[in-house]
């Protein structure tokens, strides 16, 4: 039952979950192309591998897999999602069960006109999204939108890249600087995360746990508020419903005016997770029973609200 | 043997060393205005103070002293050093000592200006740095500097309000938007830290630790390599030297080409504190020899080389 976590970088929290969660029913081998990744040294063993944009990387990772007899393998960065749900038969045909979503979803997550255009057909409320000046211009006369408006990237991580724009001109100018560039309004909102399970045998949702982001910190949740809002479980439910994910996902959220709006989905443990796992969500096991082979019953929304997260550094030396 | 420490923050880790430190000699208060800065729970004892510029925040203080029975106060913090410095009487005449360098060389160390004009007059390597457009021009004229250059704050923290300019037109525009900034090259240099602690009854100087940054996030470094060179100790020693500081100081540095030049020195506990304590550089308890009246045995350098210190996210949950 041993399993493979591949591109570990900082989850130290998330390894130390996965080895505890594991006990002795396995060992917990992660790799990374950086050998000071320090989530590399938090599970049972670990290796360095070439950069996921190697051509040797997916063989680095069989050969892995034939060495540690590992049962299933996930990965915690988006863009490697793409490269598990693309090549999941080589591991298929090992016997290793790849913890991904299929790959029309995440091709879907990690495009955010593509997420915009998904969200609005399933009538669930998504962040006015354009990707051309005159798309823009219409929606500003229409009143649909206004300054100040966000250039960012469409593809990748919401957290970089990301320009404010003022005016038509300031837009244009950064437009032209960039390829593959989505606008957006600047949402002066509450932002919420939502952390979920959908089982890999049933397809059934597991768990769902909320909370308000307080604080942010390098693009991640800093500190974060345990909330239990029905308007938002029921938002982050209906989405699942539709999406079919499979294994972890996490949900970036606004809060406009009164209604909560979905601004990004990231079918993978998301960053914020450890307040989850803190309050009892415990999606490391969830997965864990999959891999055994059981179904999970579903205990959605079982935690307690009000819980506070704040994280802070602890230290690893490696001498 | 209690002490107070301000404006605590994230800084869980350093507040763990104090309270291992102290073990039965006393206790450790720490404050912060934000009642979920983590490493208010680190400590033995936490109170929520208003913000540093409240018109409340010293009696509030000296309040918290009293309750207490707080033999020295500390902060972590650049904005407070200032306001420590300046009203250390009052401290003083409740027989709290104020660790804190004096006022000239704290408001030395936040003007980006003065500290260049300071190391300059010292003859220590600075970065070239200027205030004014016509000074910039005269010496890209003489070849002292090219594009592109860097404009920051003159004063406040460096990792923040940075913008990278790449001819005169673009840094005329970013310098009259804001007041107050100094422009520097920018240098592609690998960045160095230093740790050091200057007795606050010898004047001596009591240990130094050097670091590589290998890698930074948030402005601070998050990982970093021990290292132990000859020409970098003997800088920051004649730095000390001349600079006189009190207590735990912070230098940062650049490596160009084969010359170390200072860029800020920052007259409290730095960030990458961590890595200088776990590899044995205990400054903490080099400040509690002080505060117990006691002259520390001078130890600099005595540290091994080689060590990684690699930073992770660690969760607390408040309920």
């Amino acid at each position: 039952m041993n399993v493979l976590v591949t591109s570990v970088g900082r989850r130290v929290k998330l390894l130390h979950y996965f080895v505890r969660e594991w006990g002795d029913t396995g060992k917990i081998i992660a790799v990374d192309c950086d050998p000071t990744a320090p989530a590399l040294y938090a599970a049972h063993c670990h290796e360095q591998v070439p950069r996921i944009d190697d051509p040797g990387y997916l063989d680095a990772l069989l050969q892995i897999c034939q060495q540690y007899e590992i049962k299933a393998i996930l990965s915690l960065i988006d863009p490697e999602l793409t490269l598990l749900a693309a090549h999941a038969d080589r591991f298929y045909m090992q016997g290793i069960e790849v913890i991904v979503s299929s790959r029309d979803v995440i091709e879907m997550c990690l495009d955010k006109m593509a997420t915009h255009d998904f969200l609005s057909a399933h009538q669930i409320p998504a962040i006015p999204t354009f990707t051309k000046m005159d798309e823009v211009q219409a929606a500003l006369l229409a009143g649909q939108i206004t300054y100040p408006l966000i250039v960012k990237p469409r593809y990748g991580s919401a957290s970089l890249g990301i320009t404010r724009v003022e005016n038509d001109q300031e837009c244009s100018v950064v437009m032209e600087k960039t390829d593959d560039v989505v606008i957006q309004p600047f949402l002066q909102a509450e932002e919420y995360g939502v952390d979920g399970y959908v089982d890999l045998i049933s397809g059934e949702l597991v768990t769902l746990f909320t909370r308000k982001k307080l604080r942010m910190r390098a693009g991640e949740t800093d500190r974060s508020l345990a909330v239990k809002d029905p308007r938002l479980l029921s938002l982050a439910k209906e989405l699942i419903h539709v999406l079919e994910p499979r294994g972890p996902i996490d949900i970036d959220c606004f809060l406009v005016g009164d209604q909560y709006v979905v601004s990004e989905i990231n079918p993978r443990f998301g960053g914020g997770y450890p307040h989850a796992h803190e309050s009892g969500v415990n999606i490391v096991r969830a997965l864990l029973q999959n891999i055994k082979g059981l179904v999970n019953q579903p205990k959605v929304g079982e935690y307690k609200e009000g819980s506070i997260m704040m994280k802070y550094d602890e230290v690893m030396l490696l001498e």
